[in-house]
């Protein structure tokens, strides 16, 4: 099965895809989508929307899934994300896809084993777990990172709210 | 020209068209569209977007604006705000429309003639400046709001960052 992770953010979007099949896993491809700032919002959404579809095209995953997002930081930030968010959720359901959704603490305890690793030992687990991966920075080791907790979840993955 | 005015929401989107020329104004039509709370947010996001479509297909406005979000009240509002957002920003921009952004104390002003009018009485304002109007609720009546709003500041619209 191919899986997408995804990192949706309005500044970059880290993405990451594998191939899961019994307990094996494969990289396939990683990368990030960023936007420019300095264009207006419904340019950026929409630049996001177009990368991503094309993502959907080449790579055709039949699952998808995104971190939990904790809401405690800066408002203005948090409508920034949601905004982005939005799009890349759109995305996936247009394209068939149900997008799983994980705790941070998840995701980190399928990549390392404990829920309370460094973002650091996530990203080094993540290129050991996917040999051969070349990744595309933090954003798109995320999204990897949350495309094999989605492999180790499969069947019981929880549905976004 | 025909002006769409958004109000935003993952549960309830209002909406409504305008025509304005030299400076008459005219209702066109008003709605709100709403989403099954009871399925997944992709899903959601899906049924929004279609409307908006459907909408924009319909109306073929020439110009769109919304409200800007103040974001003092709970995060995950914010979050699910942010989300529903994204997708009509994105609807507007592929429709190849610019979206301008007015603050709430504009839009008040420009309805009631005094930044700090009671919600009730934009209402009540909307209805008069549009008559013949059957307003679908306050969502559809902000949405108007906003769209008389960006009427009388065509051409000094200010573009969201």
């Amino acid at each position: 099965m191919i899986i997408l992770g995804l990192d949706p953010g309005l500044g970059t979007t880290g993405w990451g895809v594998i191939r899961a099949g019994g307990n094996r896993l494969a990289h396939v491809a990683n990368g990030r989508i960023a936007t420019d700032a300095k264009t207006e919002l419904g340019a950026r959404l929409v630049a996001l929307d177009d990368a991503l579809t094309s993502l959907l095209a080449q790579y055709r995953p039949e699952a998808a899934a995104v971190e939990e997002v904790f809401v405690n930081k800066n408002p203005q930030s948090t409508l920034k994300l949601g905004q982005a968010r939005g799009v890349v959720l759109l995305g996936a359901a247009k394209a068939g896809l149900i997008v799983g959704e994980y705790a941070p603490t998840l995701v980190k305890k399928a990549v390392v084993g404990t829920g309370t690793a460094e973002k650091a030992q996530v990203h080094a687990m993540v290129a050991r777990l996917l040999p051969g991966a070349k990744i595309d920075g933090p954003d798109a080791a995320d999204a990897l990172a949350v495309a094999i907790c989605h492999a180790h979840h499969l069947g019981s993955a929880r549905r976004i709210p």
